[in-house]
């Protein structure tokens, strides 16, 4: 059981935005350079975040990707529920169940992932790089060492 | 966010099995009828679910699947832990993220999943049967409509 790449990657892409120090913007190029992914992926999860007004992409000279919203403002359950396509734990129609009018394995697990939603509640993007300075060490020692 | 097909299977499996009349037992052929799925993938899970003792088979007239534990003694949580092959809910590895070291989204997605973890601990195979001769309508209705 994992989140897409698609949701990973795009709370990653926060995650680096957020890091951005103040009045810099960031590149697809960092990002691709950052995780190690391919400059495609980025490119869709970009054009999604920004659609969902998570990013903004800045134009012109200095321009780039920025947070579109305060760090605080960004919940990562809102950013999950966004991003996967599906929160279906388990898939009762394709094949149709035959035991669905009456199943309780799917409320059980229903209620599982709704437990999962709720401690992602609780979190903003701010929860997450309340350790800056740390998290930005790490980006640049990886820079040198490339 | 979906549990393996696999899981969901071993889930419905064991659904199935808790459902069958005293001294009865289930067969291949039942389990993929039911859910129409494969009878490969019946097979690899049936195989799975007795290795690890959740089902038996006995051999002999009369013979067929039966579950290994009474359904009080199955717990939801374990299946699911035992079934997935990963319940790392993001890959941190593969690629390696640079940020891992003081990574603060891999604590959060790690306690949602543990909430996770928890609800279905709080369940066992019996808790999924307790409406026994409601799901067992369900089969038969649609047994006469084949």
């Amino acid at each position: 059981m994992q989140l897409t790449r698609y949701t990973d990657y795009a709370l990653r892409t926060l995650l680096q935005a957020a890091l951005m120090p103040e009045g810099e913007r960031l590149s697809v190029a960092q990002i691709t350079a950052t995780y190690d992914i391919s400059r495609s992926h980025v490119m869709k999860i970009v054009q999604r975040l920004g659609q969902l007004g998570y990013l903004r992409n800045v134009r012109g000279k200095g321009g780039g990707i920025e947070l579109g919203k305060a760090p605080e403002e960004i919940n990562i359950s809102a950013v999950v529920i966004d991003m996967e396509s599906n929160l279906q734990i388990v898939e009762c129609n394709s094949p149709y169940c035959r035991l669905q009018p009456a199943c309780k394995l799917k409320q059980v697990l229903t209620e599982a992932i709704n437990a999962f939603i709720t401690v992602l509640e609780s979190y903003t993007l701010a929860d997450l790089v309340e350790n800056k300075d740390e998290l930005l060490q790490l980006l640049t020692l990886d820079e040198i060492a490339a």
